[in-house]
Formats: C-alpha cells, structure tokens, sequence
C-alpha cells in the first residue's frame, strides 16, 4: 500500500498540461520518472530512477542537470525503462496517437498499467481490445481510460459497475459530442427559436473553438462512433471496428471529396451554406411534429445494434433540453425500469478530461 | 490480489434480499461467513472460518450441520469474530440500525472494512464521522457508502472523485427523496397539469408503497437532511448534525403532535386534507411565476449554507421535468461552470440500492 509506484506520462497538449496541474497538486502522487513530448523525452536516471520529475515545474525541469534528456523513445523502449522501475509503474497517454495505442498490450504484459482518455487502443480493431485486456490480465496490470467516452462525467464507470454487479443494460442513448451538441443545441433550440442558418452555426462554432480545426473531423460522426464502440464493448457486443455500424454523416456528399487540407477546409466552409435548405427541412420536419433534431448515438443491447446520426425528440425530454456543449447519458437497464439512469454535463475540456485521468491514476494506485 | 477476503453481512431486508442475490451471481465473491438477521445469526465455524455460507441458499442455510448457528451478536463479538478471519474481512451493514452504525470504528480498527447503505454513521454527529474515518484509517481499512446517497446512483463517488482531483465543489443542488419527488412530480407536473390534491396524492403514494409506513417520516424532510449531511461533509463542511440547518417540514405544525402510533398515522392521514389549501396556495405561487414547486436540499459550499426544503424552479429546468419518482443531483464546480455535472435515475428500491453495495464491495476487495 505504501511502496512507491512510478509514473511516466506521454503528451503535453490541453489535456497533458491539464492533468500535470492537477497532478502537482495531489497527495501521495506517484514519483514522476518520465516526461515525453514531440520530439523530446525528460527521464529520472537510472538505476535509481530518481530524482523524480517535479509536475510543478515540467517546463523547466529540462533543464535540470539531475535529469536525463533524450529525444523521442520507442514505446518499447519506454515500456522497459518503466517496468524496469523499482516498484510497479503506471504509464498516462495523454495523446491521441492510434499507434502509442496500439503498444498498450507491450506495457501491460510487462506489469505497467494504463491510464489515458485516448479512445484509439479500445474503439480501432477488436482484435486490439482483446489484445489489451489478455495483455492487462496476463501482466497483472490495469487498464482505466475515463476519459475515453464523456470526458471526466462517470460513464465508464457508471456502465462497469451496472455490468459488474449484474444488471442487464439494454440500451445506451445519447448526445457523446460536445461540438454536435452545441451545433443542435443552437440551431434548433428546444425553448425559444433561432434564424440562425446551419452553416452560421457551424462557422460560429469553428470560431469559438468547439470545432475540430477542421470542422469535418466532427461533422463526420467519428468521434461519436469511437465512444459508442467501446461503450458497446463493455456492455458486451463484440463491435469488429469503429464504422461497422451506420454513421450518419453530416458532411454533404457533395463535398466529401474535398481535400484535407486547409484549402480544402476554406472551400468547405465556403460551400457550405449551398446546404443550408437541406438542414432547415429536417428541422422544420421535427418542428412539426412537435419535436427537435439531435446528433445522437445508440446502442440497442438486445439487438445489437449501433447507431449513430440524427435523431427527433420531444421538446420536453431531456436530450432536447442540454445547454451549451453538454453531453448526456442514459442507460436503461433491468434494474432502473423504464426511466433511465442518466449523467449528464461538460463532456469536453482539457479540465474535465484531465480530471477523469487523474481521478482514474488515484484508483490505479490504489489498487496496485 | 488472490488471498482469500471473507464477508459478514448484517440484516435481510429488502435492501439485504437483494444484496444476497446479486453477491450470489458474483465472480470471485468474498467468502461469506456471517450472516445476522434480528435475533438470529449463522457463521462458518472456527477456527477454520469454514466451509463458506452459501449466498444462493442463504435462507435454508440455517438447516446446513455445517454452519454455526447462534441468537443475536453485539457488534463487539462479531467485529471479534471477522478480524480473526484467516484474511481480510469487510462487513456490509444492510439494516438502518444507529447503534450498529455507531460502532463502524470498532469494526475498522481492527482491520474490517465497512460497506453499507446505512445512512446513520455518516449523518449523525460530526464526531462519529470523524472516529469512522479515524479508525479506518488506524486499521488500514476501509469504508465505501455510495447507496447512502441516492442508492446505486453515482454520487458519492463523484463528489469524492471531483474533490480528490482538486476540483473546487461550489453547489450542490437536488431531489434527493424518490417520495417527495414523486408527490411534486404528481401534484404540480411540469407539462400538461393536475387536479388532485395533495392529500391525495400523498394517499396515493403511500397506498403504492413510494412512502414509508408513516408518511410523516418522507415529509418532515429528516431522510433528506441526513443525505445532505454526507455530502456537505464530503465537500468538506463540518455540518455538526443532520438537523443543525433549516429543514422545511412539510407535516402542519397543527399535527406535529400526534403520536407516532397506528392511531396516530390514521389520524394524520384524516386531518390532511385540511390542509390542502395551504397547498394549493403554494402550487398557485410557483405557477403564477411560470414556475413550478419542487422539495430539494441544497449545499452552498463558499456560504457554508445547507437548506433542505421548497423552491420554485423555471419548468424547463432539469429538476422540474424529473419523473416519477427520480432523483436528480448537480454538482456545480469551478471546473463544469455554468452547468453543472448532473446524475439522476431512480434513488430508491431494494435493487438498485443493492447494486451501490455490491459495486462497493468489488471495489473494497479490489483494493484489498
């Protein structure tokens, strides 16, 4: 309970800098002994593995003659410095990176455990999830990722403890992306009305930064189709990859061939608005039948059935009621009857998200 | 990790029945070797703590040659009994009974963790919270209670993880009673509107069961004080005493006198209705201002305040469109801002409080 546990972190970006914050702050940290970014790696020296990182002060601990300074590490490489450590080790992807992901199974069979909202290693090929999940069990190491569906709201942890103590969840609905729940929540608000056309929405939203840098990485209902997939998993169906189910697309077919490139994003934001009467008659179809368009995802339990894309709601219920960029879900199983359990809230946020990593490090170290 | 834990479980009610068939489907159970209901309790015997109380069969159990049966045990003999088990020992208190609950610290001091549903040791006196956690802490034990708050919905352990992670908890605001959401959502509905007085629809509730056999234990507001107690706690107020802030009782002052008897209910359920103007009058205020009325606590952390009572709330609010007989809880922090993390299901019923004990357990024998 009291031997120290080793901790090495991979990314700096909005939700790597969120969470060193946090971990700077936290009682009993485990000792920080690797610090990797782009193209840059801050490592305690071995074989002592001390001193340790101080989270505090990250961006100038490189300069710290006491540390050891490398350029980029193999994940290998990195799985064998932290197993190697003296006391059990716990590697934090704070990236996005789907090839990072795919090494998990090589840190977990070495007994390192895995803490990190990257959806890629538990949404890609199931084959990589049950790689996982053998290699976790096989290295008698842990596997928490939070963050991966919902940011840091209690979803995953919600849906295993439901599974755990056996319920029967038969079926998980909601709005899994901020971005699309702004856009909707905007452009077809359940109280009061709005002019706004959809591509103004979009634009407004690209600007206020809700957006991907290029809006189609949302509009596309990936990401969406991501969290669905390993929220599909836990529950038990066995989805071969992230776009073997429908997904609806908000990109018009019409510009699907654009390039990615930022020419490409100017040209699509440009030709949007030749769009805009195709959104304005699925939302004043809902508006007559009394209801508002949502971007939602679904999971049919009983039928295995995954779904991603637009969906009407009554004006009164609660998908159709969010503010702001909020996600919200619900899980109707045996137990909770025909009234689900819901959880609901920022689901988006370097903030939020580095607090679902840190509060998943805190229950990994409790249980090495 | 695979040492055997072993398992004593006070009280077979409702919440108990249920706990003994989830624990039954359970992989990897804990070995249950106690099992207490009022003056009768059966234990593996000693010194081999052996062989195991079967949890499927638990209520023929009694007949087995093989188990120890004896009358009713103080806490002392069977705190004595658990901590000589060859391993470690956890206790799930399912009754609602203070003077077990008082004695928590005896059990964790000698190393048996705690988990429960029973409200009474964390909203009593400051000081029993204290020793709980103190003796937990002297007996490297531990001590998990999510169903105390809102039964397996996951509120305890996300106020725990937002305050664990440095989030600041500002306000926290709900329904927290299944009765008094049921009675508002039924006297005064968000959509569409009723005609039943509240007389009625507390004789409605209590002949469906949704309310205690005395109603006046749902409406003097106590269940709500003492669940507002665990989370003021939680966010770290020291709230002194479940009954230390304003509490709105919803019994008329003329009728607080009855006794607590047959006799007395009846009466309270005859004379009622004379207070249906009073009612009324509060509904007609709410709705005059385009609101409606709901029975919430709230925890206003920077002002220390804790209020349990009415509130007007806009009808397209969240708590004002909860159904049934739902609880809502919002967690408002400097982390979500403006809106709040929101859980909110079913808050009562032998089952899904069973599920928060039985989530506890996995989790304590995890950490074990």
């Amino acid at each position: 309970m009291s031997a120290p546990v080793y901790l090495g972190i991979i990314g700096v970006g909005g939700v790597g800098t969120a969470f060193l914050q946090q971990l700077a702050r936290l009682p009993n940290a485990p000792k920080l002994i690797l610090l990797a970014r782009s193209n840059q790696t801050l490592l305690s020296p071995t074989p002592s593995y001390s001193p340790a990182i101080p989270a505090a002060e990250w961006k100038t601990a490189v300069e710290a003659p006491s540390l050891t300074k490398s350029g980029a590490l193999t994940p290998d490489e990195i799985a064998g410095y932290l197993a190697s450590a003296p006391g059990r080790s716990i590697l934090v992807d704070n990236t996005s990176d789907p090839a990072l992901a795919g090494s998990y199974p090589v840190f977990l069979r070495r007994g390192v455990s895995v803490v990190t909202p990257n959806k890629k290693g538990f949404s890609s090929d199931l084959a990589l999830w049950k790689e996982i999940f053998a290699a976790a069990n096989e290295g008698k190491a842990l596997v928490y990722h939070e963050s991966t569906v919902g940011a840091g709201l209690p979803v995953i942890s919600t849906l295993k403890d439901l599974t755990a103590t056996g319920d029967e969840v038969t079926r998980i609905e909601g709005v899994f992306s901020g971005t699309l729940s702004f856009l909707f929540n905007t452009f077809a608000p359940a109280s009061g009305s709005s002019s706004a056309k959809w591509s103004e929405v979009v634009s407004q939203a690209k600007e206020l930064g809700y957006t991907e840098p290029d809006p189609r990485d949302d509009l596309n209902g990936m990401d969406v189709a991501r969290k669905l997939t390993i929220l599909a998993r836990i529950a038990g169906l066995e989805v071969q990859a992230p776009d073997s189910f429908p997904i609806e697309s908000l990109i018009p077919s019409e510009l699907a061939s654009l390039p990615s490139s930022a020419e490409g994003i100017k040209e699509f934001m440009t030709r949007l608005p030749e769009f805009d009467g195709q959104m304005a008659a699925i939302k004043e179809g809902a508006e007559k039948a009394g209801k508002v368009v949502r971007y939602v995802g679904s999971i049919d339990v009983g039928k295995k059935e995954v779904r991603v894309g637009l969906q009407q709601f009554d004006k009164d219920s609660a998908i159709a009621g969010l503010k702001g960029s909020d996600n919200i879900i619900s899980f109707y199983t045996r137990r909770y009857g025909s009234n689900p359990l819901i959880v609901q809230g920022a689901g988006a946020g370097g903030d939020v998200t580095a607090m679902g990593v840190t509060a998943d490090l805190i229950k990994v170290v409790q249980r090495l």
